[in-house]
């Protein structure tokens, strides 16, 4: 079982001091954070594109391929790619040649976005908003699988028997569909035979077995060896040795994000109530000590047979040191607890009570 | 007067070996040139986006990335960036995210795109060469200029005050014009105040001297202060210590890619009698000993009152050791002589005679 972590190179207030970060300073720490991923073992380092001020990552590759000469394992992906409002051409390219400078490390994390920004900005309409990702993944996979490509959709330029470069180390370049939680996106992966990394960011995550059971059905039928239907769970987590103390310092830098985009979206702003259910035994939240946090993988890993596990660390700007410090913590404490229980075929059973800790 | 170097990262075969190297070795070649570059204290390499198999770089701004994190002093510019056929929101984002990786030492160096093929690949008309250029050069600048962005044209989709993140470390950040030749072009540069890389891979440097001049009129005319019209010529070369057998080196990998470039465009196939023209005493080219390559950077200084030399070593593909070499021996041999002539006033008369050397 691999275990990684993803960010989207937050830049919002530290909760501590009231001072928000500049872009240079945001971009020094997360790459100090990937180089520090890869130091301590961990398998997979993501980031996210996003094309609004909370996020100074609007361009994965070019940050992952700053990453890549200074890590020396780790792979290195998108988390996600917006593919619906990008040119598949330009996604493959940027990915194949971080596949070539990471000596075969890059993957491809395409998803459909949660976030809008980037349609207006790109020249799309958001009522093509599955169209869109439709035809893009299908050129996609089109260049992936083959060199030269010979292509026709509604939404982007045909493409006559064209070849496209650099082609990558990696033949085929993993390509990993990322879904919120809607059936026909779980289908549409299990169809296509591509590995599924599920956001499970609120609510409980054994209510999501069915999905995932939808989703390796749909490939089953669908013929694919079941060996090829992977699944990757990511969710929002902080890990320090105290867990009351990682509760409240997730919880201030979480409740200021969720709240300014709470309010863009008519949520009600997060509760430390709420927060903390999240962060208990059923909820999605992996916010504790590394023994907390370790069972929690676990457990989810004994309900879906996951192949993958990956933490944002964390929503909204914490000290750096905390965030390396969990890094450490996440390498060298819940890595070797978690791969040690996988190994053994360990289940974890959680109680339905109240909060961890 | 800045030195640096220039590459499309060719993997043609190798003149001495008939193997063509792969994309991977190619890269790692790459990198290795960009570090040592920076290591001899030269101040700028550039990449250029291609999309045909001769050349592995088509997203120069993730090579430059991998290379950021590498060196710690030199510039890092594309050469060029064919905005004609890409989104100036994605070239924006991936150079500024590139400043951000190299602390503020990025650049972009834009270009109508001396190939064709990445037109029909992002869905363009050649028949909008020119309006495509335009266009997308006023959406750069707009971009660069400002956070929000409200902008209309006919070949993107409008954007009605947005935001475009991440903003880079330098402000304004660079931005180049690179030409051919065309008249129109560098009047435009200079209407704009944007500093001006003119390629010459052929004829004679002096020819060119009512270009350049025409540019800093268009400049001054327009009200741009005369220091900002800054101007950078791109040249062909190789540097070793035996003037003759540089010219047997570059000779073999520059006539194969002339060769080949040449019959889809109708040249006649490059002679030997033409290329020592071409590195003779008033050629374009820089092919030679240290002392010949500083003699003709000395005297284009004096003809055009340079900024910046960039020359591209090789054209085609050269032994890797060879390569390192010629960059050992422009930053060690080469930039130390032009910088102490340059810095004395020296100016260099070239005889109208044969070939150096």
């Amino acid at each position: 079982m691999e275990l990684g972590i993803y960010s989207f190179g937050e830049a919002t207030p530290d909760p501590e001091t009231g001072r928000t970060i500049g872009a240079h300073e945001r971009i020094r720490r997360l790459l100090d954070e990937i180089e520090l991923a890869d130091r301590v073992g961990l398998d997979v380092y993501g980031l996210g594109e996003h094309h609004r001020s909370e996020f100074v990552v609007s361009a994965p590759a070019v940050v992952l391929a700053a990453a890549a000469t200074r890590t020396k394992r780790i792979r290195l992906t998108s988390a996600v790619s917006v593919i619906s409002s990008d040119d598949p051409v330009r996604v493959f390219q940027n990915f194949a040649t971080l596949d070539l400078v990471s000596d075969g490390r890059a993957e491809i994390m395409a998803g459909r976005g949660s976030f809008t920004e980037s349609f207006p900005l790109f020249g799309y309409d958001l009522a093509d908003y599955d169209e869109l990702f439709e035809e893009k993944l299908d050129l996609l996979l089109k260049i992936r699988d083959s060199e030269r490509v010979t292509w026709r959709g509604r939404h982007r330029a045909s493409i006559e028997d064209l070849p496209v470069f650099p082609r990558p180390v990696q033949d085929p370049l993993p390509l990993w569909i990322a879904v919120g939680g809607h059936p026909e996106s779980v289908v549409r992966a299990g169809r296509l035979g591509l590995p599924l990394a599920l956001a499970i960011i609120g609510g409980e995550p054994r209510r999501f077995v069915p999905l995932i059971d939808l989703y390796r059905q749909a490939g089953r039928r669908a013929g694919h060896d079941p060996t090829q239907l992977r699944v990757s769970i990511n969710s929002h987590g902080l890990i320090e040795e105290n867990s009351r103390q990682a509760a409240d310092d997730a919880f201030a830098a979480y409740s200021y994000v969720m709240a300014k985009i709470g309010r863009e979206r008519g949520w009600p702003p997060p509760s430390r109530e709420q927060f903390e259910r999240e962060r208990g035994p059923l909820g999605a939240n992996l916010v504790g000590t590394p023994e907390e946090v370790a069972a929690k993988i676990i457990y989810e890993h004994g309900l879906f047979g996951l192949d993958r596990f990956l933490i944002q660390l964390s929503v909204g700007t914490l000290p750096h040191e905390k965030v390396l410090h969990a890094i450490e913590l996440f390498g060298t404490k819940v890595a070797p607890l978690v791969r040690r229980e996988v190994e053994r075929g360990s289940v974890i059973a959680m109680p339905a009570g109240g909060p961890a800790g």
